[in-house]
């Protein structure tokens, strides 16, 4: 019995899918392939030869490989997508939609050509949609294929209200349902402060700011750089999904999850809480809600199906 | 007496400052501030604020703040430069050369002007020079102004020989002496894998070719991007050196330092070995060298002072 | 400005001291002082010994020193008491208490002796008694002697709630006030697993199972043992309440504070929530409480008093 | 295909085995079971539940086991043995081998009856007669069978050296053939501070009273102690190796390897640098010594085989 190295495969060679194979090989996760398109192949392999050459002083044994070839991802235990083209000006929503779902299609087929045997993890927007698009494509079953969304929204808000308080973020927790970004339906009432409330510590306006700042975070960031979207947050939370499938940890992380009549709801991949472990997604949990947040999440759900109409 | 964090400045907000930015925050070494020109004070926050809400999911923390405003270095424990412009073609050196002095010299006012007690390591190309010239300006004593290119190039090097043997990076240990890449002279004798000196493990010819790749490391990583240049290892290396000062651990690395007979070399910036902990530069250490090695480290040398001479 | 090395010392070095003071070596937080009496000299010098001769393999720079001369923890920047004696067999409660208290006394002397600028976390129990004894004859200001029971017994709580809902225990937070063990005041409407509320999540009798463990936790393992008492969770919690202070992270974590007037009391040591940063005690967090809580908080107060009253 | 989280045995529940688990558990290399002898049972399983109640606060996901049932042991990764009695006043050398020998075959049955694809590394005194024990008893191929002792010898080497050079621990490194303790062949000529021979930076007085006093550092301990032995660098030694082969990292290691013509020596264990890596021992590598070595070596192996010659 061989101790064979676990493999992860990352598809997309940007700013994400680069600062993900970099996180993934500090954590001495397994082997990390960087896969994007034929064009970048040469960048890509530049990226993947830099970060190896940080890692004797960063102190970790990984190989980190950069390619062109899916031949290279072959018996990956997780796959994570990165892939896709974000919206330029001028471009409607519909296109947007199509181009990513062609790029989804593509890249799943290789994926599974590969690695029938893989978890795959989905970053790539609008995610709800294109989640659903390589769960269809791939033939895998549910737990298999997660979409991420809720652990950056989460995390951001966590960062403001650690701020706001002036505490650690590590004992600030969020709670977050439904979509990502404005379709974002926060628990405020599930998120807390060394396990107090958020409500009783932070005045209402304020703490409406910090969920509306939160909504809005992926564009705070897209405005800021003026040029590109964020990277280091998103590439955390692939990381930290990716570690819990890989060490079985159990972890209770919001995930896109293929509901089949949780939350009242059928045939849609949609953000939920979820215990993430050695079998992918191994349970949904199903929270009591309020009629609003209820309201929220049909909401939420509304725009998923809106887009997954537009899907060819 | 209130523990006060230990702050750290990276000026440049380019991919090896952010990056350097980030590894820090990793690990907890302090708070961090990343500076970058007015031009881009925006891009530089918005970096800055994404690996902010990197660190509840990584599991850190440190604030993490963009700016173009040297007033919020104030008090700076240490202070990474990887400010400063790349050759770009049609540029003669020494226009580079006397571009980055300018950079330099008023990066410096800068730093020196709010934390006058801190120590500085500087990155920028080319950096013996630079080196230098960091240290005219700051008026600093010669152990707290230290340059970066022997970590980085062992690192290289390490990586390199590990993939040859088949080895994990963490045993495989590399040395050079004098300047940056092609300057680079390394003493193959004092390389080890598990402590078996790599001459006797690896063919004449593949060693050489190893030397060789990793005096042109820095060269085989903008060939492949095709558009800018390595961060990754760079960052890692810089970390690595503020560490070892942090936390005073004594460790011994390659360092640019001051020269004031050492090795036969007076006034000059030079890669030679060296202790570096909560002194800053404690100790150069002085090894007796071949008549082959004695004359590439004067070559090196020559080479420094050759661009010492177009300083203004 | 010389980087100094920060400094903790544990007195005591039986075996949470000493397993305190080897995570503290891993974590680098500083160099450390492992004290205890002088006919204990030999063993504490070997188990510190014993710990360095750990450190190239685990990777840690930090000097460990054993020792019985209090002049070894001169400059103390942190210092953690676990000495004192355990209850035998036959001794009444009071004399546990004045030969602890005994103890305390002269350990405090020494301390301040050569560290007047130190924090101090107390362990010894009666944890309340003795927290307040180290106060009382420190002269030091509330905010810089805190004592260790609450991160303890949340550790434990947390610990047997992710095993009843097999989860991560990253993902299960806990909440007590008032005294160590018996005289804890679980708050279980603050507790959650993922953000969710934990009573919602285990039937009532399940919980109240729980909550009846962690308070005889100590002596579960006491039972288990045979002969000594638990020495690893001691041992994180200790370390984590040190980090906290050392990386002002402003933590929200269950401390042992000096109360004048929060919850209605007024001049004892009592576990309730507050801010442990680079100022100690940095504030303590006041919750609204249920008459049942408040109830059970009086209770665990008027014991915290009564073993006061045995102080001499 | 399910990530089932790998598992780890540990045989003995004192303090080394007791403190070998914990640094697995914190390391998240697996579940941990930790085993004894059924009148020891429950002071294994309160270590192990003080260990795991440590785990919330020290942020790590690993089950942590005591039993005295091999049943609890079903499909172990890897099992480490430090089972065993040590040598008591009056005992002889003879019949502390048979003992142990005893020990190991009953050890072995089981691990190989619950494991029968695991590796095992063997602590257990005198260690190179003791993994031979085990090798023939299981039956297994050499490579999954490894003996510890090396990686302890230059851990206590590289603490002195550092102390005496006052350098991090990081950048020195030893070397050690052949048994444990005096039977150890330091190769000083391959031990380095910062890739500089050790013989170039310490007098040779200076630098055979550290070869000596690390060939007597395990008594060193014993007598510090008083009563017991080293147990924190032994277990950071065994966690060490567990870690190269079940990440696969190809460590160049010192291991207790079965000689099948290396070295000169046919049918013995003996201390030899390995490569370690997920096929357990992947090679050994043969250097070419100096006659002085080859006759230290000599006599180490002719001790090893005296041992070997009392096994009944």
């Amino acid at each position: 019995m061989t101790m064979r190295r676990k493999k992860i495969s990352v598809i997309g060679g940007g700013f994400t899918g680069a600062t993900t194979a970099f996180l993934l090989g500090q954590k001495e996760l397994g082997d990390v392939v960087l896969v994007d398109i034929p064009q970048m192949e040469n960048p890509t392999k530049g990226k993947a030869l830099d970060m190896l050459e940080a890692s004797p002083v960063q102190g970790f044994d990984a190989s980190i490989k950069g390619t062109s070839n899916y031949e290279d991802t072959k018996d990956s235990d997780i796959v994570v997508i990165t892939a896709g083209i974000a919206r330029k000006p001028g471009m409607s929503r519909d296109d947007l939609v199509q181009t990513n779902q062609k790029i989804m299609k593509s890249v799943t087929q290789e994926i599974v050509k590969y690695s029938p045997s893989c978890y795959i993890i989905v970053l790539t927007n609008p995610v709800d949609a294109m989640t659903y698009t390589v769960y269809k494509e791939s033939g895998f079953p549910k737990e298999r294929i997660i979409g991420q969304s809720g652990v950056l929204d989460t995390a951001r808000f966590r960062t403001f209200v650690a701020e706001e308080l002036n505490v650690s973020v590590k004992d600030v927790t969020g709670f977050v349902l439904g979509g990502h970004g404005d379709d974002m339906v926060p628990l405020v009432r599930y998120s807390y402060a060394g396990g107090i409330p958020l409500e009783t510590l932070i005045p209402k306006d304020r703490l409406n700011a910090i969920v509306e700042r939160t909504r809005k975070g992926g564009g705070e960031i897209v405005s800021l750089l003026g040029n590109g979207s964020a990277y280091y947050a998103p590439a955390a939370a692939l990381v930290e999904m990716v570690e819990a499938i890989m060490k079985d940890q159990k972890r209770i992380l919001p995930s896109i999850a293929y509901l089949e009549g949780e939350y009242g709801f059928d045939g849609i991949y949609l953000g939920v809480p979820t215990i993430l472990g050695g079998r992918g997604i191994e349970k949904i949990l199903e929270l009591d809600l309020t009629e609003e947040e209820k309201a929220a999440l049909e909401k939420s759900a509304d725009s998923v199906k809106s887009v997954m109409a537009t899907l060819m």
